[in-house]
Order: structure tokens, then sequence, then C-alpha cells
């Protein structure tokens, strides 16, 4: 068995899922592996992985609907305030989704399902810059 | 070292969480391997895995109803609705919960916990042919 | 490629983040191994693993009570309460973050982005000993 390890870089313009599935299936079929298993991790804390329908792009709409609703900007809750109203419902976010997700790699495919994009979900309104670190371990 | 590489079928009737333990205990114990790390991925963005208890059936019932209330069909947020009320909330319930879970493998047994056990919650509505991946990684 | 596991017993006394992070850097440090994966698995269903911001402790503060606030303690929603009223609410907000979560292991060091430390959430009340295994595999 052998490791393969690499690192994207995603630029974020604001809040909203971003699609990584291209960059992130092009980089494991060069791998030269065949089967094994692909392991994604986002290196921060207000940003987060996401496993979503990659179709309708009114589901990205309402899933950030959803979020923005239920972690509000600005909540009263909230004493950690001085990054921005939107940097603790970031944290929230993250904390509610995903940091790392380890996907099956089978002859040759990153063994998603039909409907399944791999998405990065940059929650601050402000641009980023964001480190996705890949793992692929097989053979 | 070696790797397994397996997939499961789950059907499922209507929104609830399966207890798939069994089957994937089953699997792991038949691999011959003895020590590793078994991750599950479910290729699938309305329904996703939980590791939850599996002493108390309550526990099915009050997790179904917290999630029930917090994401609710026909919410007027949403505009993806084309495929019923229920689906956009199984979108969110997904990203909510899991897509893939990793637990090691020591001495030839999954190591759940004491009151764990592995569930596949369908969040829609209808009756589904749910595909869970199986990756054991080990020696 | 090889693999190491063990386990860390971590002491918790009351609803909280714990830092985690020390023990588990150090544990890897002294693996040998240069580059793999480093897998946390919490054995427990009323507690979970969280990578959140490590700096400003005010991040914890809001963290518990955004919880707090979206899965109260004693909700009559629930009907498994024998254990307790905050034992249900245990249950969900584990569901809602992290059983297991993988990390890349890059040049002898666990890759946490700058920002990241590891948390284990304890979400019961009262003092438990919460039980955290480790698997490594790399070369």
């Amino acid at each position: 068995m052998r490791q393969l390890q690499d690192q994207i870089s995603v630029p974020t313009r604001g809040r909203r899922l971003y699609d990584i599935t291209p960059q992130v299936l092009n980089w494991a079929s060069q791998s030269g592996l065949n089967n094994g298993l692909l392991t994604l991790y986002i290196q921060h804390t207000s940003a987060s992985l996401l496993i979503n329908e990659n179709y309708d792009s009114d589901v990205l709409v309402d899933m950030e609907a959803f979020f923005a609703r239920l972690v509000p900007d600005g909540d009263p809750l909230f004493i950690h305030t001085v990054e921005g109203p939107d940097d603790m419902p970031a944290h929230v976010r993250s904390a509610l989704t995903q940091t790392s997700i380890s996907i099956p790699f089978l002859n040759g495919k990153v063994a998603l399902g039909q409907w399944q994009g791999i998405f990065l979900y940059e929650h601050r309104t402000m641009s980023n810059q964001r480190r996705v670190l890949l793992t692929l371990i097989g053979e």
C-alpha cells in the first residue's frame, strides 16, 4: 500500500458553497492508485467541507438560507464579536458541518454517488484563501 | 498492510434511523484482518450516517422529533421543492449529520463504545434503496 | 506502511469543550512515522469531537451558548428523560458534531491549521471519564 498527500488552495469571495469536485477528482485520478481511501481535511474553523447535491443549484441557495436563519449574524448571544458579526456564526456553522470527509477510491475513481459533489463551504462574508489537504491511501 | 472494500445495500421504508450495526460488524469480522480502520461512506445526499445510542429506542424517536422540528418539511424558506416538501429538509439533515465515519478495528472487532450503534438515517418519507461503502485498511 | 493505535482517557467535569490537542500531538509525535493520516474516534454518544478555534476562549463560551439554546435541556419534546434533562440533548448535540475526525500527518506533525485545536465536547452536566481512540496510518 502507498499514500499520496497534497493540498489545494481555494480562493473564496464571500459566503457560499464552492464546488471543488473537479479539482479533487482530477488530483485523485492522476495518483496512479487503483483503490483506497481519499480523505479531505480543511485547515480552517470558519470554513468547512460538505458533500451535497451537485445537480440543482437551488439546493445550494436553500442550504445557505437555512444556515443563515439557524445561526444569525450579529446574534446578541455571542461575545466573540471582535472579528465581525459573521465570525462566531462561521465557527458554529463549521461545527455543524464537516472538517474532514473520507471517500472510497474504487477502480481509479472517487466513489461519489450519482448526485454528490464535494463542496467547500465558506462561512465568512469577506474573501479568503482556503486550504484543503488531500490524503489518498491505497494500492 | 492490506485493504478490503465492499458495499452494503439498505432498503428503507420511510424516514427514520435504521440500525446497520449487525451487517457492518459481520462484514468486518470476516475480513481476516486484526487491526486497522473501518470507514463507512454513504453515496447519498438525502440519507446520512450516525453513531447513536443503541439501547433505548426512545432515543431514536427523540432524535427524529428534534430534526423534524429543526428542519420542518414544506418550510417556505426553501425554493428547491420540485421533489416534494421533504426533499430539501433531507439535504439539510444530511449536512447536519455525517456522510462518512471512521471507526478503529481492534483485535478483530469494530471498536464501538458500549452504547454505540451504527445507523443509516433515512431523511426521505418515501421508500429508497441506499448504498453504504465499506473500506477496511489494516493488517 | 504501518499503523499505530492507542487510546487516551479524558476526565470531564461538566458540560464544556476540553482541549485535547496537547495529548494528541504528543502521542503522534512519538509515533516514529513521518507522514500519514491520524483518525480520532470517541466511544460515546453523549460526548463528541470538534475541531474549533484554539485562540480566543470566548469562542468556546459562545459555542456552548449556541448549542444550549438550540438543544434546550428538559425540552418537553423528548420522551427519553430517565437519565436526566441533559441526556437526550447530549445525544442530539453529539449527532450535530463529530464522532470521528481524520487529520493528515505531515513531516512528523499533525497538520492542524494555525487556529485549529482538537476538542472533546462533553455534553453531560455530570462528571465523566471519556475515551478517545487514536489510529495513525502512514510511513
